[in-house]
C-alpha cells in the first residue's frame, strides 16, 4: 500500500468508545470444568448456586460465655449480678441440650442455643461461682446471638453465574457445603508477536533490533484471564502468519497479534485477517495506540496490537483484557476505572482520547509527561489517565477519569 | 484453663497495630528461583536488575513518516510545501542508512534515524510525488524522534530487588534482554483446621455441624503470595495438632491455623504453639477476631485465627497476607489501605478498633452493619473500614480509612 491509501486509511479513525465497546461484540465460551473449592480463586461461576439449607442450621452463639433467658439479666451490674445456675455446657459439635428458666448453659462461639435460650453473656461479663454463675452485665433479645438463616437462607443464590468467585466467596461456597463448583473454562489465547527486527533473547542486541517485549507482556498480563499460547515470533513472511492463525482459529478462542511496526508489516497482518475473518476497526482517535486493529471471525476476536509496547499494554488493558473476561463469562468484563482530582495540567489534541500514564501524589492524580512512549514510563505509573476527545487542555483542580492498571 | 484464668487472659489483649506489625518480625527467605520472562507476574524479584544496554541503542522515529534535517522543514505549510529528495527508506531491521541536506529517508516507527538526520515527518503531513516528497508540516527538533537511552541507560536499574513484578515490568525486562530472571521462591504454608464439628463436604449438614470454610478461604485467598498446604482438618486431638505441627515446621515456611471455637481447643492450640515455639500476642483489641494468636518460631510465623471465616477472612487479609508478602521478599508488604468520606454514620466501643465491612455508593464509604459476623457480609462488601481506637462514633461526611481487599 502506498503513502497516500495510507492517508485515506488515517481520515476513517474510529472513535475509540468503540474500541472499549469491543467486548460487547462477543459471548460467552458456554463451556464449563468442574473445579473444587480449593482452587475456585478468580476463577467465573458458570451457573447460580443456590444454598442446600440455612446457615446457621440453628440459633448459635457468637461469642464464648453462658446462653440465657435474656429477660433474666435485666438489672444486672457489677454491683449487683444476677444468680443463675449453671445448668451444664453446650459444646460446639453437642445437639441443643435443655435450659430452664433460672439457669444458664456455658456456650463457646458456635455452639447451638440451647433449649430456648434468646441470649449469650459474654465470659467477660459473668463468673462462675460453684453451681452458679454470677452475671454483671444484662443482654438485649438475642444479642450475641446468631439467628438460624442469618448467613443465608435455604434455597437462596450464593454465586451469581458470571460472578468473579474471590476468596470470601469460596468460604462462602464452602460453608454451603460445596464441594465441587462449576466455572467457566478459560478462554485459550494465540499470541502472536511480528517483527524481523525481533532477534532472540540470546543474541546480542545490536543497531536494528530489538528483543520482543511484547509476548512476555501479554502472556504475563492475561493470566488472570485465559490460557496463554505463544505462537512464537512471526518474521516478515505472510506464508508464516497465515498457518499460524490457521491453527489458532482451530484451537483457540482468541488472538492477540502485536507488530506491524513497519507500513509493510501492517498490511499483511491486515490482509491476512481479512482472509480469514474480517476487520472491524482498524485506527482509532486515540494516542498511543492509533494503528490498534480490532477484528474477529464468528465469536473469536482478533486483536492487532501496535509494536510498540506501552501501547500494547495500554490497550491490552482496555481492550485485551475486557474481551478476555466476556468470552471468560464475567459479567463484569469492562476495565476498572476511578475517578481523581487533577495535580497539574495536562494538554491534548481535541478529536482524539489521549491516554497518559499517571500516580498520585497527596491525593492528587499527577500526569507522567513525555514526548515520547518509553516502556519505563508504564512501569512507573499507577494508572492511566483518559482525557477524553473534546478537551485541549485540562486543568489542575478538575476531575479527571482514570483507569486501573490490571 | 477455667472461665477465671480466661478472663485474667482478655485482660491482656494487645493494640490491634501490633497485629498490623507483626510482619516485621520476620525476615524474606533468601532462597531464590529462576524464572523466564514469560512467568514473572506478581512474582518478586530476588535481585536488582540493571539494563546490559541503553535503549534505544540510537534515536529511532516514533512514527510513521520521512526523516529529515528539521530546519528544513521550517516554513512548510499545505499551500507552500517544502520540497524534499526521497533518498530510500530506512526498514526497522535496516542499519542506518545515509541522508543529506534537501533529502529525506522514509522510515517506519521503530526505525533508526539515518546518517544525522534529526526529526521525523509524519506521513500524514507528506506526499511522495514521484522522487521528491512534500512536506506541509514543519518540525522541530528531534519531533517525534525516540532518543538514543530515552527509556533506560545502560547499567541503569530496571527493577529493584523486592519489587513485585507485574506484566508491564515484565515487558521492560524483556526488552532488556533478560529471558530468564532471580526471583524469591514462594513461601510455603502450612494450612490447618480445627474443630470437632466440622464434617466432610460429601456428609450431611445436620445441627452443631459445619463444613470447614477456613481451609478453602486460606488457600485461595493466600494463592498469589505463597505455596498452600493444606494439612486438613484436626479434630480436637492434640497429639494430631502436634504431629502436624512438628512436620510443617521441618518443612514448611508458615503455619496457619484456624479454628479453636470452643475455650478448650484454643488452650491446646495454645499449647502447641508454646511447646513448638512462642507465643507473642493472643488477643487483640480489635472486633471482630479478638482471640487471633500470634506467635513464631525463629523465622516462622504462626498465627492463629478465629474459628468464624469473617474474622478469618479480616485477619488474613490485614495479617496473614502481610507476613506472607514479607516472607516472599516483598518490600512493599502493608495491606493496601485508602481514604473515603463516610455516607452513613458507624458506632464502635472506645478501647478497641472496629473492622467493619463496607461498599461504596456515589463516592461515598457506606458501612455494612451488623450484628453478626457473617460470611456473605463479607462477600457483599468492598472493603474493610477501620474505625481507630479512641473512636466511639464516626459521623457521616468524616473522612475514614478503609483497608482494600486482596
Amino acid at each position: 500500500m502506498g503513502v497516500i491509501e495510507s492517508m485515506i486509511k488515517f481520515l476513517k479513525l474510529s472513535s475509540f468508545q468503540k474500541a472499549l465497546n469491543f467486548c460487547d461484540l462477543f459471548s460467552p465460551i458456554e463451556d464449563c470444568e468442574e473445579l473444587n473449592v480449593f482452587e475456585l480463586n478468580n476463577r467465573v461461576s458458570f451457573e447460580d448456586v443456590f444454598s442446600k439449607f440455612s446457615l446457621p442450621l440453628s440459633n448459635r452463639s457468637s461469642v464464648d460465655g453462658f446462653a440465657v433467658f435474656s429477660e433474666e439479666t435485666f438489672g444486672a451490674s457489677e454491683n449487683t449480678p444476677v444468680l443463675l445456675k449453671l445448668l451444664g455446657e453446650q459444646r460446639v459439635n453437642d445437639s441443643p441440650i435443655d435450659i430452664e428458666k433460672g439457669g444458664c448453659v456455658r456456650v463457646a462461639t458456635g455452639s447451638s442455643l440451647p433449649g430456648n435460650s434468646d441470649g449469650v453473656v459474654m465470659i467477660e461479663h459473668a463468673k462462675v461461682s460453684g453451681d452458679f454463675v454470677e452475671i454483671y452485665k444484662p443482654i438485649s433479645y438475642f444479642e450475641n446471638v446468631l439467628k438460624k438463616g442469618e448467613d443465608f437462607m435455604e434455597g437462596s443464590v450464593l454465586i451469581n453465574k458470571g460472578k468473579r468467585i474471590n476468596f470470601r466467596d469460596s468460604a462462602l461456597l464452602a460453608a454451603a457445603g460445596f464441594e465441587k463448583v462449576k466455572v467457566y473454562r478459560k478462554p485459550r489465547v494465540a499470541i502472536i508477536s511480528t517483527g524481523d527486527e525481533i532477534i532472540p533473547y540470546k543474541e546480542e542486541i545490536s543497531i536494528s533490533k530489538v528483543y520482543d517485549a511484547n509476548g512476555p507482556l501479554i502472556v504475563n498480563g492475561i493470566k488472570n484471564y485465559a490460557e496463554a499460547l505463544f505462537f512464537g515470533i512471526v518474521k516478515d513472511s505472510k506464508k508464516d502468519l497465515e498457518e499460524k492463525f490457521e491453527y489458532a482459529l482451530e484451537n483457540c478462542d482468541c488472538i492477540f497479534i502485536s507488530g506491524g511496526s513497519s507500513v509493510g508489516e501492517r498490511d499483511y497482518i491486515e490482509e491476512v485477517i481479512k482472509n480469514f475473518g474480517e476487520i472491524i476497526h482498524h485506527g482509532f482517535l486515540v494516542k498511543p495506540g492509533k494503528p490498534l486493529l480490532l477484528g474477529k471471525k464468528n465469536n473469536i476476536p482478533i486483536i492487532g496490537f501496535p509494536g510498540h509496547p506501552l501501547p500494547v499494554m495500554i490497550h491490552l488493558n482496555l481492550v485485551g483484557i475486557s474481551v478476555l473476561k466476556k468470552l471468560g463469562g464475567d459479567k463484569n468484563c469492562y476495565p476498572k476505572s476511578d475517578k481523581g482530582i487533577l495535580g497539574e495540567p495536562v494538554f491534548s489534541v481535541p478529536g482524539r482520547v489521549d491516554l497518559v500514564m499517571g500516580y498520585r501524589k497527596n491525593n492528587f492524580i499527577i500526569p507522567l509527561l513525555s514526548k515520547s512512549d518509553y516502556i519505563s514510563l508504564a512501569t512507573k505509573s499507577e494508572f492511566i489517565i483518559k482525557i477524553p476527545e473534546d478537551r485541549e487542555i485540562i486543568l489542575e483542580g478538575e476531575e479527571v477519569e482514570i483507569y486501573l492498571w490490571d
